[in-house]
């Protein structure tokens, strides 16, 4: 399988004069038309010359603050499983108790640790389940690289949804790098929705996830699919880690222009850890590789300087020649997930994301 | 008016201290995480260094000729009126017509001048009109900005549309520039849709376009809506030049990136000329400054590359805003209007996406 497999179906004419000579009538005004230039040269990498990227007019003024921001840069890559624990384990900041327990009480949210499965979550409550989402439920997937994240700091999300969309949250703890490569976050994953899927009717059930928890999101349903359990009746994958090979064109064109994530270097390390050996392609680990028949709606998000822009809208063409019901989102000058940042932050932005997401699966679950 | 009008009206809190911490939260592994950076610094203007942008291998083999062209240059921007005559009038190529006519007929269509509402127009109708779409029409309004794709040369994306997805299009010959700044093209536009509206009930009938077309779409709309005509069941808006002013985060990260299109030079001279000294702002002509509200589902197409990629996503939030049925598709790899091209290249997206917009006419328009 390689990443132009998904076109080996199609009929593909070759190129003939016809076809050389119409993308003038399209143009009309490129200097490339009607000389031919295309067709002789093909395929040619091309250098984008250094230039100043401003922070956006278009977007909020406190979105304006974010965007501003300084690129984060990613830890350096450790040398050790030692070091790599010691990144993973990392102790919290000292008032995180205090800060979290603000941030709860801020969205209206209470949280429990509770076991599904064998596998620890979290029940996130909102201080008012919304009539018509009491028989409903979501399961919630975290981000943080499957290095990051873990216990109370990866329920960001998880409370945004649950106070911001008034649903009741199951947020799961899956385990983590370096002892706990794949499958055993996906293990994790799909023990907690064989037991959550009884809990309630699958229709009825929503999973959610960004980044790597996107990604997992969409792994769940093609494993529920493989392994004939019921899929949920639809689901939110935010800017999906879909591939990690560098492959999709925002790898490159949104390198250095995503304030908060790059390619090369600890990512790609991650990524090959999590592999764990296996081809970075194998749609077990890059589910944009796997099939995507039979899935629930699915609503996607990503943003203009993502660097997963392209691991996003590739899901999107999967999931539209599958005929499944697509929703995708874009986001104005929005980096990796800015959205969750976003509505922790107040800028309208990202309230206003998740009123779609509320809207999304007010329509598509079963009550 | 200006360009973050469309926040004045929510409530947004000032960034308090939890405001700042809660980036930590959601992110875990930026370097900017808990040490308070990103709110001292603020709205800071960033440079991204130069770099290689490779064909991208996560598409078509012929989508990577198409995207392996050398990067097409505008023209020089005309000095006099008559110099700008000269670019818009020049003749065709000498096999023009020959070429044209094969291209009609690999698509399976005829074509045939007709004047609707004193508007030169041209309808498009293919060997076959689908079951389900004799009762309906679609209205093209081409690309070109303005100064391009006059007569014939403007109807490849009518004669894509209506070839590959089975309806009779009536296609708008409307007025260009220098000689016919705002509003004549769209006064041509607003012509022919008064009396195409009364041909065939209104919610039977889509309107399309891309580039200048696809924002002419949107000025139709809200045009129809403020001098109270019917309104289109759907449309369809491909790449939309819905901001005439450089104002949009891709009109920084994608230029240079776009193989067709940039903004500083020939085509800020259109802008300025199609205004005719109006503000570049002027909702009546980027209209996405205008309203949204009860506009028919609306489906838009851009590109990971497009120069347009913002000004497309702008347009999406503010449709979600309004609570307008909305579909979005990206396309990976592609610049500005490259969808087209593909089509007529034989590059399966192109195809790909037409049936997109195959099945939302189908699924929107009345019968």
């Amino acid at each position: 399988m390689n990443a132009t497999s998904q076109h080996t179906d199609r009929t593909s004419r070759p190129p003939g004069s016809l076809s050389r000579i119409l993308p003038a009538l399209a143009l009309a005004l490129t200097a490339s038309a009607w000389n031919g230039a295309a067709s002789a040269q093909g395929e040619a990498a091309r250098t984008v010359p250094s230039r100043i990227l401003p922070v956006p007019d278009s977007v909020s003024p406190a979105l304006q603050k974010l965007i501003g921001q300084p690129p984060s840069l990613p830890p350096a890559i450790p040398k050790t499983p030692e070091e790599w624990k010691a990144l993973v384990n990392r102790p919290p900041p000292p008032d995180f108790a205090q800060r979290f327990a603000e941030f709860c009480d801020k969205f209206g949210v209470a949280v429990a640790p509770q076991v599904f499965g064998g596998v620890r979550c979290y029940v996130v409550t909102p201080r008012v389940v919304k009539a018509g989402n009491r028989g409903r439920l979501l399961v919630g997937l975290h981000h943080g690289g499957w290095v990051g994240a873990a216990g109370e700091s990866g329920l960001t999300e998880a409370v945004v949804i649950a106070g911001l969309i008034g649903y009741k949250v199951i947020a799961v703890d899956y385990r983590l790098l370096p002892d706990h490569p794949f499958p055993a976050a996906m293990d994790d994953a799909m023990a907690v929705w064989r037991e959550v899927s009884k809990l309630a009717r699958p229709e009825n059930i929503g999973v959610f996830g960004s980044s790597v928890g996107g990604s997992m999101v969409l792994s769940l349903v093609q494993r529920a699919k493989r392994e004939g359990l019921p899929l949920p009746g639809a689901v939110m994958s935010g800017s999906p880690w879909s591939d990690l090979s560098k492959t999709g064109d925002s790898y490159y064109t949104n390198d250095g222009v995503d304030g908060d994530l790059a390619y090369d270097g600890f990512w790609e390390a991650v990524a090959k850890l999590y592999a764990d050996g296996r081809d970075l392609k194998d749609p077990l680990v890059s589910p944009v590789y796997g099939d995507f028949h039979g899935f629930p709606p699915t609503y996607l998000v990503t943003g203009t300087r993502d660097l997963l822009l392209s691991c996003t809208v590739r899901v999107q063409q999967r999931l539209l020649q599958a005929g499944v019901p697509t929703e995708l989102e874009v986001e104005e000058g929005q980096s990796h997930m800015s959205y969750l940042v976003a509505a922790t932050m107040d800028a309208p932005e990202g309230a206003e994301l998740y009123s779609h997401i509320a809207r999304f699966f007010d329509e598509r679950l079963g009550r």
